[in-house]
């Protein structure tokens, strides 16, 4: 059997198979050009109406250690979930206007009343680690476009139903939803 | 002495004081509003000629810990140093092209030739940890805008005369130009 899979034949069909699985794979991870142009980047809404979210410079899609990049689009009155996380997480308005809402203290048993921001085009801010936020497209007329930026991809995030809910009660969703289709477990320890 | 300053009017006289100290302070650190409008940050040259380098969410100024986002532009021509820094880097080509020159077998004893990578509005690409690279302006007629995004804030850059120098020859920048108003001597083990 060996023999037989060191045919010059095998190996081209063995080439030509791996050549296919890596253009059609959702999680090339190797062999992707070091210059993509973002407008050719897969997006998806991922169950959610209204979002457009797209993986700029990932963790599971482009071997990213130690940050991420995201491209976000919230159409008007869409949301992100109550969540928080315990990593950076820096936003860049591209254009669009809404508002944050961020409940400062982490140290309280729940997040609380949430201080309200406005965010406008062109404006930066960032997430403290761990407190929790939601971002609202508040703007009816216009799509919030946001570029994101986290420390220590994948995420993990903690969702909150609403304001008053114990940070203990909060549930968790990892992988996040756009890191779902190519998480991989990593190997259970033997010992 | 204690009693005179706790008088309200002295009080006011500390209050405004600081408030004129926080308004006029290049390294703010605290007191900065959430939402900053990105127009409204200082940009500086930092001794070269061409260059414009704003840090749109630093540690130094915004105390971030574990990214840090910067805009730069590159008048026709300008480039980077060839260097390597120990953190993950991000580029975002907002406007312009140019060309990436990048040395990727960071194992050698020092970078050689490096491969040449064409960059066009609206790319992205990233430097793995250590690779010696470069960016150059190659185009005559347009500046170079790019958002760029680093882990393990403040950078560390190890400069390089030509791709031929040593590793161990680089010649190390710290705290980088963009840094030094800011940056503080973290304090000395007694021990």
């Amino acid at each position: 059997m060996v023999e037989r899979c060191t045919s010059p034949i095998v190996l081209l069909c063995l080439f030509s198979f791996s050549a296919l699985t890596l253009a059609f794979s959702p999680c090339p991870l190797t062999g992707l050009p070091l210059v993509r142009n973002i407008s050719e980047i897969p997006q998806d809404n991922y169950g959610r109406a209204g979002l457009s979210h797209m993986t700029v410079a990932g963790s599971l899609l482009h071997g990213m250690k130690e940050v991420e990049v995201w491209l976000q689009t919230f159409s008007p009155g869409t949301h992100t979930p109550i969540h928080r996380h315990s990593c950076e997480e820096v936003f860049i308005v591209l254009k669009g206007s809404g508002t944050l809402y961020l409940a400062s203290d982490s140290h309280g048993r729940y997040p609380g009343k949430p201080q309200e921001h406005f965010i406008f085009p062109n404006s930066t801010f960032h997430i403290p680690v761990n407190d929790a936020h939601q971002l609202w497209n508040t703007n009816e007329h216009e799509d919030l476009q946001v570029l994101v930026i986290i420390s220590r991809p994948p995420v993990k995030v903690f969702v909150y139903e609403d304001w008053s809910v114990p940070h203990t009660a909060a549930k968790v969703k990892f992988p996040y939803y756009w890191d779902e289709q190519c998480y991989q477990e990593p190997p259970k320890d033997e010992l």
